[in-house]
């Protein structure tokens, strides 16, 4: 009996299909484990049922269209699918990954037909949008975490914001794991690190924008979305794997008319393995449909996980024409200025490039940590090297000095 | 230098501080791959800062208290977590899966402090509430998954579900990637299905449950409750990881007064490695914390991946004595009556059995599906020995026939 399931070989239209390319390693034959694998993501489960019908089986069944050692390529009826990044996954990254019989499984690429990506509402700013709002035409943006993570009040924090800003920082975001905590209330410290904003702008001339962390429950995310707003903010911050994507598909489509920073923590749990999960790009594409301005891709060089092939395929799924404005890639974890030439040089200008540790661990402090990032996207905007650069430009010396390897 | 996150041999209060356990594998030493951890997981990162305080350090800090052969075991302060689940992921499950040094990562296990735990609002109703709506005292809940999982109308699923239920299913549910594509509309679904629900109560004179598959973008799913709630519907079922927990936390309080079905998929992309990721009785854990009355926790002998003691660890997590109501834990995944009698004897009475194929498989199709699971349930209840009791129960025969090996 000819498999359902198996189309090896044929001719697949990527308007009228989701194509979906897997690694996977399994104790089945290659055909075994892919006719399971595209069964259980679309109409079929371990055994014929009485309910099925002749008519389902050919508008609905995913065919493995092509099959390589350990690769396969699935494609998906659009039919399949609703505008919801939730049900979206449970077909293409839901049961299968549990399959018994399919020891690893790591879903790789997906290419989505053009109106279905439309569907989506997608960034409301942009790259575009973000380098308008802060006036910046050209260069990488500048941003850094306030550190250390969590601990600090909400007076200090804003204190710190404001040299950062003062310092050379277009930008300041919440870490992770500070939300509301008794330390460091977020009503109190939003209303208090715009404050410092409006000083640290007045100060230097130059737009800055503050990305306060409001990943909670949904309800209560939304509400600390709108006391940003209500407070002249022009930036939120969520987890987006923390929180899911139920809930940042929603706060997208509410669309406050803020930019929307995405950080990714908890992803190594699901994109480091490279033979089980799914790789970062899909979850930045999907990230990019739900609204994500701003998305951590990965650094190459710094504290994280993740070579140059992989943050170059989240780039591009940031970036890549489809109907939706550019998600701005942000490379951030362990970095400081002298990261900043190789990473503008693999991955050019439009990035914004954050350091957390890499500002506020300066020998001269905060204002001096973020002096010395912008000197570094100077010199490699003005063409000149960086250990000339360094002879005038005392803060970049500095940061060069303490942790150049 | 002492580092500020290693106090190996430590005492820790269990109510002071929430408690990690770890698998962990790392280029570096095994104290500088724990100091690393604790660190990016509480207050730290990979340079000192200008900004850190000694108060910071010594309220803040997580401490790594004993460190085996790859195991490690870290104690958080209570005071570093709001009362949410995307808050607390981003600290002991965020960016530490990441770390470049450390290759592997697994959160095996979390205690939490009782205060912590009693500040959720957890399952409204639990084991003991659906018992009392189905009134059914002691024997296992039988249940099924509407097959094929999409491409029924929303004629076909209210009559298939309606076989399921007068042949002796107790629950019904949709399947995880059906939620409101154009061939079975969700609002079309739900109101026949919830007359077939009346039907079969009328029929039998058992009380009957309906999972619709609400899964959605947050604002859309909380329209979809409520529309099922509109129509009478006792029931809804969330997919929690590809929602994620943002939304789950914040329906759970929102409280419908329905009985929430947790659905699993795509959680083998987290928990499926040994070395990596999440187990997932951290995830049951959190799901019966956000309110999950019924969550699906694996089947031993199904098509999923997931051992006895796997499994057993799941269920301990839905019903161990916190303070919160117990969720029922369901198995659902490659089951057919056969699978009964070994899974009530490793698992008890205790449980929801799901099977999808192995009902609308059967021979005689839905409804002597349905009965055979009820059968072999009975069986168990009466002590009689299965092969003894298909001499008297033809649907249960069958269904050995078809699938016993």
């Amino acid at each position: 009996m000819k498999s359902i399931y198996l189309a090896l070989g044929s001719e697949i239209d990527p308007e009228k299909y989701l194509i979906c390319k897997f690694y996977f390693e399994s104790q089945l034959s290659d055909e075994e484990a892919a006719e399971s694998i595209a069964a259980e993501s679309s109409i079929g489960t371990w055994t014929d049922v009485q309910t099925m019908k002749e008519e389902i089986k050919n508008r609905l069944a995913a065919k493995v269209f092509k099959l390589e050692k350990n690769i396969m390529h699935i494609a998906y009826p659009l039919e399949m699918f609703e505008i919801s990044v939730p049900q979206l996954l449970a077909d293409i990254a839901g049961n299968i990954f549990g399959i018994k019989f399919v020891d690893n499984l790591r879903l790789l690429e997906v290419k989505f037909p053009s109106k279905y990506i439309k569907s989506f509402k997608g960034p409301r700013f942009g790259i575009e949008g973000v380098r308008k709002l802060l006036k910046i035409k050209e260069r990488p943006l500048v941003g850094t975490i306030i550190k250390p993570k969590i601990g600090l009040s909400a007076d200090e924090h804003a204190r710190v914001a404001y040299e950062a800003w003062v310092g050379g920082c277009d930008f300041v975001k919440d870490d992770e794991n500070l939300t509301n905590q008794g330390f460091n209330p977020f009503k109190e410290r939003v209303e208090k690190t715009l404050k410092s904003l409006d000083k640290a702008e007045t100060k230097t001339g130059e737009k800055k924008n503050y990305a306060p962390n409001i990943s909670a429950p949904y309800s209560e995310m939304i509400e600390r979305a709108q006391f940003v707003k209500d407070n002249g903010g022009k930036c939120i911050m969520i987890d987006i794997l923390t929180c899911g994507f139920s809930a940042l598909q929603s706060i997208g489509e509410e669309n406050f008319g803020m930019v929307i920073h995405g950080h990714r923590t908890m992803h190594g749990a699901i994109t480091r393995n490279e033979k089980h999960g799914i790789h970062m790009n899909v979850l930045a594409q999907l990230s990019r449909f739900c609204g994500i301005d701003q998305l951590h891709i990965g650094t190459i060089v710094g504290k994280m996980s993740g070579d140059k092939e992989e943050v170059l395929k989240n780039v591009e799924a940031c970036i890549y024409k489809c109907g939706l404005k550019s998600a701005f890639p942000v490379c951030s974890g362990g970095l400081y200025a002298g990261h900043i030439p190789p990473l503008m040089e693999i991955l050019g200008k439009n990035i914004i490039i954050q350091a957390g540790g890499g500002v506020h661990g300066h020998t001269k402090g905060t204002s001096a940590g973020a002096t010395s990032m912008r000197q570094a996207v100077d010199a490699v905007m003005d063409g000149i090297p960086i250990e000339e650069f360094i002879k005038t430009h005392e803060e970049l010396r500095l940061a060069l000095k303490k942790w150049k390897r």
